[in-house]
């Protein structure tokens, strides 16, 4: 069995991440992860989400799944870390922690299933094995 | 084993949802299945979410699962029906599914876990009995 | 001189639009004009900005303007009147005003000048007399 | 006439503020000038958001004026250099433009004008003289 490996990126809550409890919105810690991995696929692995673009490839997320722990604030410094799970023919799982930088605490964690799409046809395609081989690390 | 009823709201994209696919964000969905339960918290169940805030209670999600089918896309109509699964003195599961009014068909389903915390404290608050009963229909 | 038609369409304010006040985020007033002018383009003149896409063509904001008033809060519904002021071969302005519709009072107006461009090259197109023509309502 | 300093923060686009035409929304330029001005708030003056807030005090946007240039795209750094043009006992105007890091170019630039209100009426009230003391740099 793989074991692939974990990757963080750096990132500051924004003023406008704030719900009306002035915690960060459920639903950027999604996009958060989101950025973490065009960060990380730039940085960490083999081929950029740009890579993708232009090769007609696009990720689609076909499961997410959230636990929330405890809530980022204004101005709070945080951590996304995120590691690929399995990686095959069909698509990938991702893993994800977010931890607040200061106290070192898990803010969420979960996973998301991606699919590759053929950005032409919108439809799923098998993922090709350069992609999966620069995507073992 | 009670069954609780569902509730419909009507919403439209609107362009600042949608991602650079031109697809509806993933991340929106959360916030369309929000805006459904402040609406039929207001509509269709006894108390609305501006009586919690009264009363110094408000409600966090636990833990969020969606699950991605076909995606919303510029000026679509949608429905988001959503419906009690349990409710106990510990907070309550939701169930969701956001179907695309021109189709019929299923854009993504899932469910949400909250709990009802105390807005003074921001901790974890037993869920009143005469809110239960309010929310059982 | 010419005198253009002003059209109206219907929202609601979103909870995810709300910010750590309770009020509706300043930006988000933009998103709201676009959304009115997307949906009113479609209904109230002769070319949708679908239409505009598939030949070729967009609509970018060069300047934005917003007097803010009042703010919007949680579940208010609100209309948003918006009409040309001018337009011609290099651009139109574009006025709005957003209304409460409980109170029927202004929450905030302003105007957005906007220039056509090439959706291939980026850059600013000569807008076509038969645009002008369909916008001169 | 007094000049007041200018300051600068650092940002990198997310992809959830991307639009569908693959560049950041016009909406979106707002919220980042709204992060550099808490992150300047706290790092530049004597006197940080959470101490306004602390003190019962907010800031609301009566006039917003910008005037965009130059697209920014999926992953692109920039800087928000900010900076104060008057403040007096009504209210202040800050003028902002933002820069593309690796090209040096603005993007956009503007200003806004603020007031400031007592959080618990809502209503305006008249800027402190410590606080104007110490956005005086």
């Amino acid at each position: 069995m793989t074991t692939y490996s974990k990757f963080e990126s750096d990132f500051r809550v924004r003023p406008d991440d704030l719900d009306m409890f002035q915690h960060v919105h459920n639903s950027k810690y999604f996009d958060y992860v989101l950025a973490a991995r065009y960060d990380q696929m730039e940085r960490c692995y083999g081929m950029s989400m740009d890579a993708f673009l232009k090769r007609g490839y696009g990720w689609v997320v076909q499961t997410a799944h959230v636990d929330y722990k405890r809530p980022l604030g204004l101005g709070d410094y945080f951590i996304v870390r995120t590691g690929i799970v399995t990686i095959n023919a069909k698509g990938c799982r991702v893993e994800f922690t977010i931890l607040n930088k200061a106290t070192g605490k898990v803010c969420c964690d979960g996973w998301f299933d991606y699919v590759m799409i053929n950005l032409q046809t919108g439809r799923g395609e098998i993922v090709p094995e350069d992609v999966i081989e620069k995507y073992t690390v």
